[in-house]
C-alpha cells in the first residue's frame, strides 16, 4: 500500500509546524481583534503565556513576516505590534477551527467524560 | 482598554489547544486521506513522529471522539484507526490551513531568510 503523505518532507510542514501551536493561534486572534498592541497588552489578554513564551512567540511570528513589530524611540520605549497582511489572510482559516471547536466541544467533552 | 479575550479559559480554548498541535493535524489528514489504517502504517506515513508520540496523539484523538481505535482478536492481534464523523467534519477547516500555508509559503520563507 501506497500512502499519502500529507505533507511530506517539504516546507509546508514545516510552515504548518509552526502555526499548529495553540500560542501562535491566540496571539494570532488577539491581534486581530484588537489592533495594534503593546507586549503588556497582549500578556494581560492572553494571561496564561508566561513572558518567555511570548517574547518567542511574537519572535518567530516576526521572523515568518505575520506580525510586524514598531519601536518609538521614547522613555521608556514602547514597542507596538499588528498583524501584516499575510498574518490578516491567515485568520479566516483560524476562525474556522474556532467555530468548529465551538460547535463540537460539548460532543468532545462528553465522550472525554465516558472514556475517563 | 478592555481588550478582548479570544477564547478565554471556557473549554474551547482547551479543545484549540489539543488540534493546534502539528502531530494531531498530521495524523486526522493522513488518516483522512487513506482510510482506515494500521499502527504501523500511520507510522510509516509520518515517519519522523516517535513512536511514543503517535501513541499519545491516537490516544487524544479517541479520547476526544476524533478517531476510532478498532482491535481484532487475531495472532497477532490487528488493530486498525479510522476517524470518526466528528473528525471528519474538522478536515476541512485543517485542509484550509494547509491551502494557505501552500500559498504563502514562498513569502514566509523569503521573510525568514531576509531576516536571519
Amino acid at each position: 500500500m501506497k500512502n499519502f503523505h500529507p505533507t511530506g518532507n517539504c516546507p509546508v510542514r514545516d510552515v504548518i509546524s509552526r502555526l499548529g501551536d495553540k500560542w501562535s493561534m491566540l496571539v494570532l486572534i488577539t491581534l486581530n481583534a484588537n489592533g495594534t498592541m503593546r507586549f503588556s497588552d497582549i500578556h494581560k489578554t492572553i494571561d496564561d503565556i508566561s513572558q518567555r513564551m511570548l517574547t518567542v512567540t511574537l519572535r518567530t511570528l516576526e521572523a515568518d513576516g505575520l506580525v510586524e513589530r514598531k519601536v518609538y524611540a521614547e522613555v521608556p520605549p514602547r514597542v507596538e505590534y499588528y498583524l501584516t497582511e499575510t498574518g490578516g489572510s491567515l485568520i479566516p482559516h483560524i476562525e474556522g477551527l474556532v467555530r468548529w471547536a465551538l460547535k463540537n466541544m460539548d460532543v468532545i467533552l462528553e465522550h472525554r467524560q465516558i472514556n475517563q
